[in-house]
């Protein structure tokens, strides 16, 4: 999974992934809990972003969360650890392969994976297999092509496709938020439902407008900078116009807009 | 304005937005109730879609409802006169110059309008000046570049943008919704707040399938064939396999997204 991984593992990312998390948890999570003594699986837990939400949504369930990164997973023990968190466990694995039983899990969860993975049904296949017949999955995912913003900027567009371009360089599908259901259907689960989460920022907003626009979306999109010229998606000149336009949309007559994508599905029998 | 409204005013059309309003009337209109006795005014009713539902959900509010447009205004009082309401009277009128008297409603309501305005904040400050200080405004746009859909097209993202280049050459705004906050605050007005309408469609919501994906937006895409191809802004082989691929976004597998924008506001003193 490493490979897939556009972000990147530095530190400043490591940062985005957290104030990602804080700014967006209530969106995002505030509807995930599980009961007490259930088994859940996370897969691909990262440097542990979400899994400190979940922990906390959780207090008594058995959390297990695992990803194919050594470095990031220690990243999230010390987390969970500084914190105070017992109801978690860590492992590494692939998640195309991991070392559990089959149905040995109540419910799994999957936040901002499958966007890095060449087959997301073939993903979600295998961890099926794990979950309990009954069991729920629940999938978070964000989609690059469901941003917009005022004022518009063709450069802004041309600056996000360059991030899109390189996950899918990359094996992976930064748009993929919209495609949750047709995912989970052709993965064999029951009882989808997909719950859109839209971040709409405008300046009465200035947590967000600080918080999402800048530091999470347009940070993020700044990251790819170097990348995505060296690889000729685009020139320096329009990239750091279309930065520039993005920073436009966070003052106060400006707005930006973004979906995540939550989906709650059933293992049948 | 009659210059303006690029979606005509055929009989096809007539059905499509009494479509568009009986199947998102819940989503945009559910929170807007009026107290007995208050004084509304519903500036640009059209052919009464939406002043259906104002009546229905203020049963003893005063509601003024004005058109440009005499013909509309005789189709919209046929449809409430038709349904038995009596807390409704209809006036013909120009926005920018409206025959009452400064401060005399204490509430105004602006649906599907602003997007055919060539000067969205002059026709905001004029309609403000009818309102009496601390009455509200309320704005419903929808935005045509909050369209995504699984699987993703580019023929159908331009069968799209004509709609978007032929409203923008008639002086319109197809992508309105997002700036309804900077609007209303070029406009004068006080605490502002946008709330984002999303309209997700996958195969677990059949009526909004055909209610939404197909008959009101698709149709009304389809609809724009002849004057965009007239206007030379695409092919009709482009055109046409961009419609083909918005109705394939309403197959079993696909995910068809649209936002609207809905705005309230008040007048300061």
């Amino acid at each position: 999974m490493v490979q897939y991984y556009v972000h990147g593992y530095n530190q400043r990312e490591s940062i985005r992934l957290q104030d990602q998390a804080s700014t967006l948890v209530e969106l995002l999570h505030s509807d995930t809990t599980y009961p007490a003594g259930s088994r859940v699986l996370e897969a691909g837990c990262g440097v542990g972003a979400q899994t400190v939400t979940l922990a906390q949504n959780s207090p008594s369930a058995q959390i297990v969360s695992v990803d194919i990164s050594n470095s990031s997973i220690a990243e999230a023990r010390k987390k969970i650890e500084a914190l105070g968190f017992n109801n978690v466990s860590f492992q590494q694995g692939d998640i195309f392969n991991l070392p559990f039983e089959p149905e040995s899990f109540d419910h799994i969860f999957v936040c901002f994976v499958l966007e890095h993975l060449p087959q997301p049904i073939a993903a979600l296949t295998s961890l099926k297999r794990l979950l309990k017949v009954g069991g729920t999955m629940t999938v978070i995912e964000g989609d690059h092509g469901s941003t917009y913003f005022y004022p518009d900027s063709k450069a802004a567009h041309n600056a996000i496709q360059c991030q899109v371009d390189l996950q899918k360089q990359a094996g992976g599908n930064a748009n993929i938020g919209r495609a949750l259901y047709p995912l989970l259907d052709a993965a064999g689960f029951d009882s989808i439902h997909v719950s859109p989460r839209m971040v709409y920022v405008d300046a009465s907003k200035p947590k967000l407008v600080e918080g999402f626009t800048k530091n999470t979306f347009t940070a993020m999109i700044e990251g790819v900078r170097q990348p995505a010229i060296e690889a000729g998606l685009i020139d320096e000149t329009m990239f750091d116009a279309g930065i520039q336009d993005l920073y436009r949309t966070a003052e106060s007559d400006g707005v930006f807009c973004y979906t995540f994508f939550k989906a709650f599905a059933i293992k049948p029998a």
